[in-house]
């Protein structure tokens, strides 16, 4: 990886800030899911929204279809100098004021007056975050449900293998690995639900005008339906339900994952040998039946940094009047960051799931006398009848 | 309040536990929620768990039904020593243990077998704490509806009342505060509703026997139906999905709570002075014009307390296999703290907004140009036509 | 424990306030700290601070000695009715106005005009939460330090007792049992100093008046004096770092508990069995060779309570002007509950190293090729050598 | 600032990743300490940490200078490709072993058996990140005493410039502006120096070996001496402490600049207009008058952004064994995070306090009764008295 200095355009040495390619992107922003919680990203979906906005608008006769078609046709991310926006964010205490003034002067004239019509910057940027969030949300889901498929395959396949059951870390009565997965799958699965849920009916449309008492509903509505947003009955300025109750359901969703990959660190400890990782990672060069336990810490690690930011997200909900001063801005780096952590908790459980190897010899040595395998498979086969 | 010491068998100085009746009670434990979540009330809900787990078995036939009675009859919070289950609660890490015994030699032989019956302590433990939640989310979201009842009739009141629209803190635009109640209202009403779907749908029985492998499936029916509580496809031992969604839920409503209650102490200021609290506190004996905003800073000081509660709920979903070694037992004072400090909120914004006093013609003063009042209307009526 | 009801005047099922003698009580208020931290030493630390005022105006000849007298005799927290107190609070969003009033009343003509004097409310509630957390810190620092005494112990005795490393939850180098624990004890070691430094340098008097304009450098000095507590330059009402930082200062104790206490459940496992916990708590009645990790559970479990409450007391810190609306108030009680949590791991961390059951030929089984024992040894010198 | 597409070799819409670059990182990235919290901070650091660690062992006979001068000359991060190395890093859980991989390879035979010598990858790490730590601090303690110092001045030139006592957000008894910021002064002061105390006294060396059993002083002594760091009796692999008060003190610092900033925003409201800020941002084209608070809005969203990092770190410290499985990792962005919003919040409080406009004649006219002037200049004179 050291490289002589010639090579690339963008050099060695010169890091990426898309997170997958950051220096600790490989642990925390794996899948899908981290791609859509950059900067690209998030200046992208800042320029979907004014494009959007500009077609609603042109949908209504407001603005003519040319215009909005000119408006659309630069609001392409390339052209954009993100340095430069953000230097100009510190002027505003926000970044849509600066975007505003460069798409319009890329726009150029006569359509350059219509760009950004009716909005406030508050309208542009919670959009563009609820819409990164639909964005991330479906290969997040994704995984959780790739996790939830394999964790349900161990389930049905070990429903019979005997383990012993284990509390305050001590072993009590022996259940079966299948239960085990079980639980781990109807966790998985409800998390996965509760975000899919969010998704469709809390990630809603922002359009409220400097004081959210913009009246346009076609405007939103036509917002929404091309955003794939709710569009809500009045605008939802300083009403911060929708960031907290995503913020939520991607805690208890980084909160599936961790209990998973808590067991399997504890099943995978060298005195236990019930499990072990079977993914790319964690071979030992010396040791080769050694295996760390690479997706289960980098997944615990993803997971644990969840709840500090959902405590913020929800700890902003007390903003004053129609714009908070202070509370909104703390708002968008914990909640990207959220969705980027909690889908590389996703990421690393569907690894960890999909390449688990069970040793049932091992279980069956530990799980001391029989368990009652007859009802450890019926409460599986009634766990997995639920998933959808 | 400085008495002699002579009077009544509890004595001055010696303080309650009911939460109301602590020396900060009248501020933390506001509303009928807080009696639902203090020692006596836990120590009910596991007697009525126990209570109506033998008269579930008893359905089944697998007790004789006059033993289920006899145990039910013993079931009484006040024939047992709380201190004592308490001091007893230190040898287990958990305080069922102790009640079980001390219940079963309140029934005396021969039903005294039938106590606790296939249950674990966590069974016991964890639908009490559902069935507390249970009970103390009806006065809250009571409290919450009529918060919001009271907020709907300003927001119809001051529908076309216009005030300034303030961003940063700073005066922009005018609104009307009819708009700006309709936006408590619904955030207070969105609150209320997630809360209901919890408790119709999270908050559910727990009956797993010692590894989460008891397969009673017409017991936990039963206990479900008694004690007002879902019924999961299996028992959730180390998923606390339940729990972290109440405590989001109680987040989010916190956080619609504080909202409110910000702007309340902003307007009442003495330099804006466009509201005043009317209720019974904040009167100064000295200036009879001069009202402390007292409810709302109570609200704001219950609320804020809310997202640390919910971060450690969060993180203690991380649970090690059957029963957790710790983030288990951690979870049961928070969530009866965040049920009562967010009950406690939730009171106080109803007494806030029950008595409201608006001038409305100081905020014409301040509001500058007329608004449009009739998108500010129309915004209103979109806003309360989704009022169940 | 179920008792027939004409016993105590107490009575059975009447829960008392003590936070030891509650329904989890023994689990999350173990020790000698909880007892400073409820109602009745929050009350009594109020009074000794109205009484301590009233003798530091007389040394300055401000009020008669015979008045300071009269009022510091009426400060016996047994004369006052906690519920009635708390009812008032709520009339202020306080307890100190409901008190003062109280104390006057008791008092009587001619002194009660002196009670109070110079004093705003905040004055008397802050210094009295110093008040507890200075005499909360002392059995809880003794604890610590009977903890750390016992761990040293364990390091010295097992400076050379082969122990298998473990990184990733695997097995790696051996290392010895002694140096494990000798990283336990200056984990505690340091956790004590730093809270014995804020408890001498952070903890202090507050004495500002109504908006922290009073300066009565004398008075304060004697009250620092009379209570032990630091006398700052300037009152404090709004600088809220003394409590922050006796906060932080605690989730710092609760981690190095949590460390300890997670490390013992681990070896403590069946399949590991280099430990066993030897306190009163956990034996099974079934199985007498079978030990629940009850002192390590529970310490974990009021350890991991600490960081939410850190968080909250740091989010309290942006507190509005003289004194916040909300901020202020939201400190008390997490501020109480975090001295008692952390209060309670230390005692149980106490409770576990003293008794804890050590297995050298199982250490030395797992333990794999030899360490290198001399290197540890005087690895657990130097760390020893640093203790006072 | 849209841009055509042929430009530099970074091109318009490649974001940067060094932090104040990005989208949002005027906002949440000002400052100096920013710089220190990147990815390329985080690589120079860790080579820094090797080319030490190489010069050290020299120093001790183990290795031939000339090998350890080979090695320094390649820790030089421009040679590495930080995306590389960040996919690598996801196969270890950490990026040190694919970073001493590839500087073996930069550095080639002889001297590339002598890389990393003792050291195992959290030692390098976890040095890495207190040096990080001790970088960021030195500009983030610039800006804190810069703020301060204008503060100071402030409070010096308005000692006795009258202005209303807010509690609850109501106006009292007046006091001066100069009492006010002589409490910002203070409240910056001690937070700053209770940063440079963790600086000199908590950030340490790191350097156990494998698994924390590494003897090697003289190694430790002058990796700190190179390094600026202190030497700990022995390695602290699994002792959080320093980590933890490191975030601690900079979560005090953060809320101290959050309670003057969030008075800032109050006293610039509209209907107070008792300051405006006069900083570069915030100026309305439409209305030269008006000010929008960016600064203090900035810095607000910087700090509350702090609590919930903290949590993260505190909660982090309960670490298994040796090497944690998920918590230790946890704790890498976070820190950083931390270090740069709360560097952002320490630069914006500079730029607000460096340019404060102070309306003196609005202040006297809200102030009421005159304030004892010369108690609040005596005040004044005794905080800043104090100052260093």
């Amino acid at each position: 990886m050291a490289t002589d200095s010639t090579s690339t355009s963008k050099g060695p040495g010169r890091p990426s800030s898309s997170p997958s390619e950051r220096l600790l992107g490989g642990i925390f922003a794996r899948g899908e899911a981290a791609a859509e919680t950059g900067d690209e990203a998030l200046l992208g979906a800042m320029l979907d929204v004014e494009a959007a906005l500009a077609r609603a608008w042109a949908r209504t006769g407001a603005i003519p279809a040319g215009d909005a078609d000119a408006i659309a046709a630069a609001c392409d991310p390339a052209r954009f100098d993100v340095a430069a926006l953000g230097a100009e964010a510190a002027r505003h205490a926000q970044p849509v004021v600066g975007l505003v003034a460069a798409l319009r002067a890329a726009v150029g004239p006569p359509a350059d007056e219509h760009v950004h019509r009716g909005a406030t910057s508050q309208d542009v940027l919670d959009t563009a975050l609820m819409l990164v969030a639909r964005r991330a949300l479906a290969p997040l889901a994704g995984d959780l449900r790739a996790a939830a498929d394999a964790c349900a395959a161990l389930a049905r396949e070990h429903a019979r293998t005997p383990i012993a059951g284990r509390t305050l870390l001590q072993q009590a009565l022996p259940t079966t690995f299948g239960l085990k997965a079980a639980g781990w799958t109807v966790a998985l699965d409800d998390a996965r639900a509760e975000l899919m849920r969010v998704r469709a009916e809390v990630l809603a449309v922002q359009l409220g005008g400097p004081v959210g008492a913009l009246d346009a509903p076609e405007v939103a509505a036509a917002l929404g339906k091309e955003l794939g947003l709710a569009v809500p009955p009045i605008p939802w300025h300083a009403d911060r339900r929708r960031p907290a109750q995503l913020a939520a359901a991607l805690g208890v969703a980084a909160g599936a994952v961790a209990k998973l990959a808590r067991d399997v660190t504890l099943l995978a400890q060298d005195e236990v040998a019930e499990v072990r990782e079977g993914g790319a990672g964690g071979r030992s060069s010396a040791m080769a039946h050694k295996r760390n336990p690479v997706a289960s810490v980098s997944a615990l690690a993803c997971a644990q940094r969840a709840p500090g930011l959902v405590a913020t997200l929800l700890g902003a909900m007390g903003q004053e009047h129609e714009r908070a001063a202070g509370a909104w801005q703390a708002e968008w780096e914990p909640l990207l960051e959220l969705l980027r952590v909690t889908g590389s908790a996703a990421a690393w459980a569907r690894d960890l799931l999909e390449h688990l190897q069970v040793d049932t010899v091992r279980m069956a040595e530990l799980a001391g006398p029989d368990p009652d395998l007859g009802v450890a498979a019926e409460l599986v086969n009634r766990a997995l009848a639920t998933r959808g």
